[in-house]
């Protein structure tokens, strides 16, 4: 084998947005760390001049590359479906394989339409959706302490420890009511949980953080701060994670883990069962 | 057949999130409109003590249930997947029938290793995707014009009409720092777009609404006032549309569209070509 580093250009033919495509083959093309691809998506291909644009643009790919383009494709119409693998690509369909044999296993038939897998605008998930996202802006960082009832769930921890992208995310994703709250140093002193936050106890979840990381990433708000000193960080870290398990708190460490990863946990410990509402 | 409603358990089984297996389940169930499936999440399945809790789960189910379970798996490692598949469900492995072929295509083995699809705490992909939702964030509704010149793209329209979920899943899902800015009405007795934005015409995203929907919106959150009048949104759209027609910005209506569909056109339409950051 050559030192030349392989590239492949990747495809994500979609007749809805193709996020399911995207998705999908960012977690199967992941495992192939030493290759170097760039992803095109071409997103509602729901029309004959669509089909024969994206074959277009897979066919110059090819000419232009060494290798063998890679499309991903998530075409419900079978014509369409049929017409893009006419197109010079290696293809990965990611319905073929699945429809069929679940057709069989259900006893009916797939209803073939496209654009089933979001839910738009006037349903009732979506509203749903929506709501948690004003819900979760709302009371980010304890701006807003009514309605804290409302709440799936609550998110506590120092300053800076992930809780506004982990709130945010599971009311995007899931439709959860993610309210967070601060923990301050003045929490500490008194060495107890905010007074608000008492009556909500079995709705508490923590995150933290080891205090090097948190210094980098308050560092960058507050350069050379007292609030961004490695001092005050394990300080703080080791006060809000003492208060967490003296309160039976459920918490993790967010330092090496994704938004992703860490609602996913989220919801786990508090057993909120909740499917994607996208 | 019967009149009796189908109904199925499906499990999502994976040694990561599970959100890859997830999407795609939604993706492709959503083509069995007349079926009723509970979907189970069993995210970090990384042990033998851990596939065997989720086939005690799953034989459960199909001892419970009139039809067998569907499992959607993405476990990479070879052992736990055989051996998750020893329970009593229709399986249906996301990775099996595209790894191995993607192999032959690329010239190399993958790396079977777990948990890479995920960019965590710590990589510059995840910075620049938290960087962006801080951004998102405090540029959300025009509240901060400082920096507008960072933004990859700002979005435009009247109150309600969906600016600020579709910044937040721009930043969150792409990492595309989206700012967002009301059109109100001094802008449209004025006749021109608000002066902070003239140097960024090209940036510019117009979103819109049907007018009877926004009511609706606007109802929810300030019943009967005249923000919330038919009147008062007929008024607003159709101005905020003849001042993006005026200065040919691109647009697109909200009313029917789910955040993801509106996020993928606004990334098409701009020409930011990004992938997924997560």
């Amino acid at each position: 084998m050559s030192d030349k580093p392989i590239k492949r250009t990747v495809f994500i033919l979609s007749d809805g947005t193709g996020i399911t495509a995207e998705t999908f083959s960012h977690s199967v093309l992941s495992q192939f760390e030493s290759v170097e691809f760039k992803q095109v998506r071409v997103p509602f291909i729901d029309s004959h001049e669509k089909v024969d644009d994206a074959i277009r643009r897979i066919n110059e790919a090819a000419s232009r590359e060494d290798g063998l383009p890679i499309a991903f494709t998530t075409l419900v119409n079978s014509e369409l479906s049929a017409r893009v693998k006419t197109a010079n690509a290696m293809f990965m369909d990611l319905f073929a394989g699945f429809v069929e044999p679940l057709e069989q296993n259900l006893g009916v038939k797939s209803t073939h339409s496209i654009g089933k897998s979001h839910k738009g605008g006037t349903s009732v998930e979506y509203r749903n959706r929506i709501d948690a996202i004003n819900y979760s802006l709302s009371h980010d960082d304890g701006q807003f302490v009514k309605d804290l009832a409302k709440a799936d769930v609550i998110l506590i921890g120092v300053s800076r420890c992930g809780k506004t992208p982990t709130s945010l995310y599971l009311a995007m994703q899931y439709g959860v009511k993610a309210a967070n709250f601060p923990l301050i140093p003045e929490d500490f002193e008194r060495g107890s949980l905010p007074s608000t936050l008492h009556s909500f106890r079995h709705r508490l979840f923590g995150l933290t953080i080891q205090p090097d990381r948190l210094a980098e990433v308050r560092h960058e708000r507050r350069p050379n701060s007292k609030y961004a000193s490695i001092e005050q960080c394990r300080y703080e870290v080791m006060e809000a994670e003492r208060l967490m398990r003296m309160e039976s708190i459920p918490s993790l460490s967010t330092t090496t883990k994704s938004i992703e990863e860490i609602s996913t946990t989220v919801l786990q410990e508090i057993n909120l069962e909740r499917q994607m509402v996208y």
